[in-house]
């Protein structure tokens, strides 16, 4: 029978590993050194790589849903959750040196003509964050702080996709000004 | 003496390799079976994977000048060459079944922790790119025809990223739907 703490060590330290380093860099041996746990041990837990890699997707989700629920705070107006959440996954960013990105951006890069299986789970992720942003951004229309002319949807997964455009570049130049312009440029241009 | 032919063969086919499945998942013999020539002769060549990634950004960045060309075409107004350029770069995406997506993106995810040296080089491309873009969008703000409450270079380089996320997005989804709204976006808010 495994053990359930177990299965959760070798699932945070494998998002942590496949975050870090990449799903290609990451072997099972990675893992499992960074779990504390006997290489033998991982295949009583996930089949494959790839399976836990699905499940830290979900895991990553999971994480994230504390800022997240800044969207959700009805003690701010609509457009002023925006710029605070959008702010607080920035300084997310800087706090971890620009080591990491965005597990979603870095297995979409890396992934998309290898596992159809993690695709999906990541499509999925980004469906779900697009609806999570697009649901603020529709009051914060209604409420007439950002112009109609595109539907909600639409400015929120533009709005993630030049999110995730910004943190590639300030990954690879170890630098927020990427993601600075990113708020600029989107709260005076796309969410206004 | 390495043979010049070779060499060549040997960073097409590790251009293609690489741009296909990623740095790490990409062997050495994978790039000289696509290559045709037997695996000792890749290091005559190259002193290391990493070395021939480095060229092979080099060698992407000429294969896309020709689409910059397209920034360059006198006659037509600046903002109609931006608009023509992201059409064609989308364009060539699509023909490629979203199979790639961009080389520096796919890069910057996977080997900004991993490689400084294909990082820099990566850091130097988006740069150049960026300087591209800018002096169009320079252009078309002398013109009148984009505001310029931003700075060229700060449009560029927020569209390009823009443009980033959207190809990585195309390409876990299989499916220009992002790419077709970073245009729409991008010419009514961002370019305008």
């Amino acid at each position: 029978m495994p053990r359930p703490s177990l299965r959760e060590q070798l699932l945070s330290a494998g998002l942590e590993t496949l975050h870090r380093k990449g799903f290609n860099a990451s072997s099972v041996q990675d893992i499992t050194d960074a779990a504390g746990a006997p290489k033998g041990s991982f295949y009583n837990h996930f089949e494959s790589k790839e399976v836990l890699a699905v499940e830290a997707v979900r895991e990553y989700q999971e994480q994230k849903r504390v800022l997240l629920d800044i969207l959700r705070d009805q003690k701010l107006a609509p457009l002023r959750r925006l710029r605070k959440y959008f702010e607080s996954v920035n300084q997310a960013a800087v706090v971890a040196k620009f080591s990491t990105g965005c597990l979603l951006g870095n297995f979409a890069a890396e992934l998309s003509s290898q596992s159809p299986v993690i695709c999906e789970r990541v499509g999925e992720a980004f469906a779900r964050w697009s609806d999570d942003v697009a649901a603020v951004i529709a009051e914060a229309q209604r409420a007439g702080a950002i112009s109609r002319n595109f539907s909600s949807k639409a400015l929120a997964e533009f709005v993630i996709h030049a999110w995730e455009g910004a943190m590639l570049r300030a990954k690879v130049q170890k630098d927020r000004a990427p993601l600075d312009l990113f708020l600029k440029v989107t709260f005076s241009r796309i969410l206004a």
